[in-house]
């Protein structure tokens, strides 16, 4: 009997335990749908084998461009930290940021951190460099004009500026 | 005694009822996290008031093209059933479908059923229209060049034609 008693126990217990677990696994699954990103739309595409970046970074060209239709459509997915050397796009560019937060700084101007829902327009010829922040993943869908010419890279983000610029990400919603 | 018993009863129905509900709202929550879109990242933004389509249609002007950063990049959000009428991008376009099913056809050619994920590149000066399936939202992202000229509007897609469509709208993810 007291096996039983045990076993009546264990199910009683079970029983109470079962909504917990049953909204718990909900929200595990809320939680998967609210993380949907545009990388469940288009597919996160190809890791960057590029030296011009730091960390990983995966490339998905959604839309060539060439001479009949002028711009490049393309998905740039970055890990927490990783970062483009900084460089110029001849013809400009427009990143619609579609995941994480991140930072975008032109040259000589402070770094503006940027989030999910943000649209960023870099004008022709403007040195700058854009990245994930440290602790957050980063997304955006980038539309680049290529018949003016191709990127131009030139330094790596040195580490040291990149560090102090730490502080400030953990900043939400900024 | 026989009101307690039957208390006693209706909460052992309602623990019986718990798992059960608190799924339920678990599923609910998590449908509604699916349904995410990009609408949810970037603002819908207004309603056309433009007599160059049939239907509910929201438009949000991401970035507009002009001479230094030529393609204008901007979102639109049909309401099942609206579509634009037969027009012509001089300088082209692209489109990255963001939510739903909808319809593409080029003059002379077979209607294309596309869903969230396709990209359509439609060439300059190709007549064409697209909009929403009569029962499914949609949603794109759209980057036309602006420099080559402005869009021509032609004649209204006749409901026949569309209504002789809605066959094939239902077969999901044609």
């Amino acid at each position: 009997m007291k096996q039983l008693s045990s076993t009546k126990g264990e199910i009683a217990g079970m029983r109470a335990k079962l909504p917990i677990t049953t909204f718990a696994v909900g929200l595990v699954l809320l939680v998967q749908g609210r993380a949907q990103t545009t990388e469940q739309i288009f597919p996160k595409g190809d890791l960057s084998a590029a030296k011009n970046h730091t960390g990983k970074i995966w490339l998905n060209e959604l839309s060539e461009g060439d001479s009949t239709f002028d711009p490049s459509v393309a998905m740039a997915t970055y890990d927490a930290g990783a970062k483009l050397d900084w460089h110029i796009h001849p013809g400009g560019q427009v990143l619609l940021i579609t995941e994480g937060t991140g930072y975008y700084q032109e040259r000589g101007k402070p770094v503006r951190i940027v989030h999910k829902g943000d649209v960023i327009k870099c004008a022709p010829g403007v040195e700058h460099w854009h990245g994930a922040a440290p602790n957050s993943g980063f997304a955006y869908i980038a539309v680049t004009p290529t018949q003016k010419g191709k990127t131009i890279w030139l330094e790596p983000v040195s580490e040291k500026d990149y560090e102090s610029l730490k502080e400030r990400s953990v900043r939400p919603n900024e």
